[in-house]
């Protein structure tokens, strides 16, 4: 079994300390993982450093294996410094190089702090895009957040709501949609993924009397996946499609706004959710909170969501054939 | 104890079977309660005319009380007939009569077919303005869902999403939340109830980064509430104010729009949550689901929601006093 590389993550956040939780839960069961991080920081569990992912195996049972790469300046708790940002940035290129190279089932991305890495230069939106352009596939990168029983797909991200309504097109969803499908089949291992298709207005626009963009932009993007022969249904009435009795008939929503897919799934399960990337060459997952820059050093951070990233990349990785 | 009063609603709907679910459930325990509606319908329990609410009491632990108004046409399950429209109004219009001479506690209910009662030339665009209308207090009457552990308030309804976001106004938002506030004291007993107001945009629009109606709009309603002295605090990212954590900081969640406020509530509770009008003169709650048309007549229907709306109704009739 080849290991899972686990990011830094912004030093100053909480990324060590939930990388030490992780490898408590883990370390007798597995999944098996290193992080990429400077073995010289203190850490609150036993760490050994390692040059080669080829060595976790071997300490996993005893220490968190660190692939060593060593911090230009030390990192101090709740504040980011812009001169660690080449080596927060390394460790997502290096940990992506390894699975290119097969000698990682996948990568873990611990929470990175933007405006940090982009005072250092990064011109990346955020952790998504930057992997678009080292790991794409000629698709465009998809965020997916997964819990134990619901996955969720947001057609529009990070855009105030009224331009994502603007911005809206069949399209856009289809397309959104195709790369799920293919994403559930290939890396989920589910042979005829089942997609639910949110509406936009109230009731789905109770037949146009509460808006037209259910008609004239979702039905047709149903229409056309459906033409493609993917199991497709909607626009489904946003309020009632993620009830207990209806999210079993589906595999995945597809959810046209950023609220519409997340407040369902942290109502649901605020820690459990993971952040999966979609389209990539691939696997990725991360926790889907920040660097929690505030409580940072207090040992107060809760790993739940690292943990379930760790084991979701673990399945994907098998479902891929590069566990 | 007054009974509370349950209305018919569209006759050929699920009604008469949750009444007599609910009253299955409810005989032993209490809420006592009585239906408004033809006694001589065919109901799956034992039922008895009752020609006053004062003879309720008397009646309920054997039968369900049932004031006997005749229908003019004898109703069909799923089939809604427009000759009925007057005697499904007039059982409205009674219940409240009722509660305004101090003979009942509060009304319940059933749901109503407004495509029926349009075409028979009802007016109004549902139960909520009918009410407003009847039983009025001056401000709109303000539509809340409320569950176990969460009660939402959204300020926009049955609208289109993007007329909705254009609707919004400081002094929208802040009514509606004053209105909240004051029967939350009232209604429902909170001495200092404390409001939750969403954000509109993801992460309520990171300062201004995605869309600026969070700044303009949603946080000097904020503003305007607290300096009235009302217990406010937001704009909230609408993702993280569901959770398991967040709940039980706040009596109500202010939401913008219909599937903000309805997305969490039926993703956590499909059956309990209860719908409760707040600003009328009367207690006034309904189940949250519509006539289901099509089951009407199988002995399918749930009566979960219509017992949590009577169970809801009594201690609201409680708080208010006139239980």
């Amino acid at each position: 079994m080849r290991p899972l590389a686990l990011t830094m993550g912004e030093p100053a956040g909480i990324g060590a300390e939930i990388a030490a939780g992780a490898w408590s839960a883990l370390r007798a069961t597995g999944p098996l993982f290193f992080l990429i991080d400077d073995a010289t920081r203190p850490f609150a569990v036993p760490v050994r450093a390692i040059a080669a992912p080829e060595e976790a195996a071997a300490v996993f049972p005893d220490a968190l294996p660190v692939l060593h790469r060593p911090l230009p300046r030390a990192s101090v708790a709740g504040k980011p410094d812009t001169a660690n940002a080449p080596a927060v940035i390394a460790a997502i290129s290096g940990a992506v190089d390894l699975c290119k190279a097969g000698r990682a089932a996948g990568v873990v991305t611990n929470p990175i702090q933007k405006a940090t890495l982009t005072a250092a230069g990064f011109r990346h939106p955020g952790h998504t895009e930057y992997l678009g352009e080292i790991a794409g596939t000629g698709v465009p990168p998809i965020m997916m957040l997964a819990s134990a029983d619901l996955r969720v797909v947001p057609v529009t991200v990070h855009e105030a709501l009224a331009k994502a309504i603007a911005r809206l097109t069949p399209e856009l969803i289809a397309e959104t949609a195709r790369i799920t499908a293919r994403a559930l089949r290939e890396e989920f291992g589910i042979a005829r993924p089942r997609l639910a298709v949110a509406g936009l207005n109230p009731h789905a626009g109770e037949a146009g009397t509460m808006g037209r963009e259910d008609i004239d932009i979702v039905a047709p993007a149903v229409a056309m996946l459906r033409a493609e022969g993917i199991d497709a249904r909607g626009p489904l009435p946003p309020d009632t499609m993620f009830t207990a009795l209806a999210r079993p008939t589906y595999d995945a929503a597809i959810c046209l706004y950023h609220d519409q897919a997340l407040i369902p799934i942290k109502t649901l399960d605020m820690a459990g959710g993971v952040n999966v990337t979609l389209g990539l060459s691939i696997v990725r997952t991360s926790p889907d909170h920040g660097t929690a820059l505030d409580i940072a050093g207090t040992g107060r951070a809760d790993p739940s969501s690292l943990i379930a990233a760790i084991r979701l990349a673990a399945e994907l990785a098998r479902a891929r054939g590069t566990a």
